[in-house]
């Protein structure tokens, strides 16, 4: 993806200066409507909470929303750049929430530098908040952060660079194993970096099987051996044992390296000794500690992810963190816990066992994708992931205990389906961009049918697409007051009569002559309901 | 305003649950906007805010978002409910905020109790926000909570409850003034209630010219006077030295009553001794300290004001706090100073010198209102407040050295007149609500005019009404994608032969015969193109 510097400032400055707004929800077109919205009616929710707290969830935007967290000390690969040169990412993350999950976030840029201040304003927001996703927060801080956090609060917390690489990567390691034959509890583990999410990933990897003792991690300064001066308490849990002093050395016989560290740090010689089959994890941005061509050309038998959508197995963290907080969220769960994570990466695994709908193959240009070497994990833009990972993560969630509100699961996923007619959209459109160079109309034949206004007026909300009803105004105007709703189609009246629709035949005969219409077939088009519009 | 208890519940619960979200600004319907949205592209933003701080304000939203903060220990008039039960009240702010300023607002309900807690947390948020609106927060520790956060922020602090009320009220009380031929100097002001809002009042005549010797106060257990036991500092400030026990002595030769405590704290008997053309604020809510009618029987020179719409003088704080903000973030001011309060109650005592327009009238069923005892401040649905107010503030703000922008106040106007666009249709659609019961589709016949083109999509962004652009879709989608809009919409095409011209005429005539459009009538109006759509 080609851009200028230019092109980005333009993207971020022009027209409404950032990337998100807030926007009112409820009809507010009638002095009645100012009513309900403030005073004094909206002193009948606030009793309704305070008689039944669990309320705030249905009466407020707090069981949608999800706080972004950062102090900026962590910015991407930029470093400690601070709050404020934080906020276009946060609001960059907010939008990504928003776009494959339909999660609201108001993105937070804190001025606090130490564990104790961080915890102390994450804690003072949980009135406001269904869940907090921390972000860009610097290790090893992050980690007391995040471990206070969640034994303290009542809601989800939840260390995306942490836990989102480790939970994605973890679906990618599991079906390596299924596929290459190997038992996740032989493996040797070689891990580059020893930040926030090469931790994350490394006690990850326990939980799945991985024998703490046959792991080997190394920092900026060489190999985390045990004895090694000024090594952090989160380093030092994976500090070896071994004798071995060089990243070649230990990956001799290794099966699994995780580059979680920077560009170029895994040499192409030094993957020669690895075990059969190695997975080779590459995952710096842009730049991948060892490119695929290179490691595949000394090891043909490599399995190799990266964090590229130009390669195979691309790791992208958008596969987990939305949809983790959609099924937390929607059984107001009180953290997301060991289970949920695991239930996540698990049913990434599963679905990358399912075959790949042609929407998604058309997405990434490719002709076929199937379960194996090249496609370990679903592609980030699948639209299935939505309705794969967030009613595991709502089951879990309901099975170890932390949910407030039990749901059938089986219901849920069509809610999903029905929450995804977004979702899926904005994927379509994405997908379907350079062909449609515009927004799509839709029209919708049923328009007096009240589940069909309903399915128009998200699609509306959402500005997927420009819906178009047919029917009487005056029919759909009432359904439409009937459903509270604050919308405002474009309706269109079939005609009755032949008199009617002979004039509508003979403009439309007109309008399309030219492409290849001629009067008999517009008669037939304007008869079957669909054309209209 | 007749509702239900399920009227209020049904409007927070129905469809998606509280009464706000969170939507992207930009286009995001390509993996080339993802690219610079996020990751890497996002980098470019990041980079030039840590080179330049003050381009955060161009590019990211914290130049037009406030935080609405509160505690919940003082929600409306129901008392200290918790921060949970204080989220509809705070959400309904930020519709107010957005509706009648285009700004946007993340209410943020938090658990903090002390002084100290709630300034660590409003300090903490600084690098998110262009301003803060601390709501509904007991005194006294909202005082000591404001006052330090504006001595130690570098943005807006304001605390509403206190001097929104001073603010409108305060030029109320100049325009009274102004017409009972009484010097502001020589006021005697009793005052009942000593809250927030009622000191805030007491402090902002003060400013007006009010002596603090003229000023009695009452608080629920009575007069305040010197030598009270068990004063806080902020009441101390305001007890006398005379020697008056009970409100009807204090109000014996007084010229303003201002009520802010409960219904029926003032008794009709007790203004009977009142000095003439007194001046009666009663502005509990929703029942006034007395009844502007029992005040007006014993009193018939009194000039009244309440909080309520449906007397004359209502002192809303709406027609403050939208536009104090809009003049302060527009100037990325520092904070809102005394000069700015004083500049705001100048610019709405000034206006309601101006002549009333039509829409204004008709909004409130009235035949003509017109400077004078029945009509001293604006109404709160008068468009005209932004242009006054705002641009008041941002030059008060500019002179008195805090605003970190210098703009031209009369470019400011006409942009806050485009920005209106908006905000007087937002206002007219809940005018002619009853009449209309749906959108406006506005036909625009300069759709190929970039400006036009601008402006529409800002009329279909903020869901005013729907646009129709009349024009070549290909002429038209190239504009739209130069001025890189996200902009879909419905494009009509006038017909240019006299063939396609008769046919659409045809039809026209056709579907509106049975209301009266004869053949010739119809082919006039498809020939003036806004008849078109």
């Amino acid at each position: 993806m080609a851009y200028t510097k230019q092109d980005a400032l333009d993207y971020h400055r022009k027209g409404r200066p950032g990337k998100i707004q807030v926007t009112p929800t409820k009809p507010l077109t009638t002095q009645h409507h100012l009513t309900l919205a403030y005073s004094p009616g909206v002193a009948e929710a606030c009793w309704e909470i305070d008689r039944e707290p669990l309320s705030v969830y249905e009466l407020t935007a707090k069981g949608n929303l999800v706080a972004v967290v950062s102090n900026g000390t962590a910015i991407l690969g930029l470093g400690d750049l601070g709050p404020e040169a934080s906020k276009p990412v946060m609001e960059g993350k907010g939008v990504l929430f928003k776009r494959f999950a339909d999660i609201d976030v108001f993105d937070i840029e804190i001025a606090a530098k130490t564990a104790d201040e961080i915890v102390a304003v994450c804690k003072a927001l949980e009135p406001t908040f269904g869940g907090i996703n921390l972000e860009d927060i610097a290790a090893p801080i992050c980690f007391e952060v995040e471990e206070r956090l969640k034994a303290e609060m009542d809601i989800p917390v939840f260390h995306d660079d942490q836990h989102g690489t480790a939970i994605i990567s973890g679906a990618a390691l599991m079906n390596a194993c299924e596929i290459t034959g190997k038992k996740i509890s032989d493996l040797k583990v070689v891990v580059t970096g020893a930040g926030a999410s090469a931790i994350a990933c490394a006690k990850f990897y326990v939980l799945l099987g991985v024998k703490r003792e046959n792991i080997v991690m190394f920092d900026s300064k060489g190999v985390i051996w045990d004895g090694r001066d000024g090594v952090n308490k989160y380093k030092a849990e994976f500090a070896t044992k071994r004798d071995v002093r060089t990243m070649e050395e230990a990956l001799v016989g290794a099966d699994v390296v995780l580059g979680l560290s920077v560009a170029g740090a895994v040499h192409p010689e030094w993957i020669k000794g690895m075990a059969e089959n190695p997975l080779i994890f590459a995952m710096a941005n842009p730049d991948p500690e060892i490119k695929p061509e290179d490691a595949l050309a000394v090891r043909p038998d490599a399995i190799v992810g990266t964090g590229r959508s130009d390669y195979p197995n691309q790791i992208n963290n958008v596969l987990g963190f939305p949809f983790i907080f959609r099924g937390a969220l929607d059984v107001y769960a009180r953290q997301i816990n060991e289970e949920m994570k695991m239930a996540a990466a698990k049913a990434l695994a599963q679905l990358a066992h399912e075959p790949v709908p042609e929407s998604v193959l058309r997405a990434y240009g490719l002709e076929s994708l199937e379960f194996g070497r090249d496609y370990l994990i679903p592609k980030p833009l699948d639209p299935r992931v939505l309705l794969w990972v967030a009613p595991a993560i709502a089951d879990a969630a309901m099975k170890s205990g932390v949910a407030r509100r039990e749901i059938d699961i089986t219901q849920y996923r069509e809610m999903l389906i029905a929450r995804q007619g977004q979702g899926r959209a904005v994927r379509n459109t994405i997908i379907n961009h350079a062909k449609m160079g515009r927004k799509i109309r839709v029209v919708y034949p049923e328009g007096q049918n009240p589940k069909i206004v309903s399915a128009a007026y998200q699609v509306a909300q959402e500005g997927i697409a420009e819906p178009i009803l047919l029917g009487f105004p005056d029919v759909i105007h009432k359904l439409i007051a009937d459903l509270g709703l604050d919308f405002h189609p474009t309706i269109i009246t079939p005609l009755l009569d032949e008199v009617h629709h002979e004039s509508f035949t003979q403009t439309y005969y007109e309008l399309r002559k030219r492409k290849g219409v001629n009067l008999n077939l517009a008669r037939n088009l304007i008869r079957s309901r669909t054309h209209f519009g």
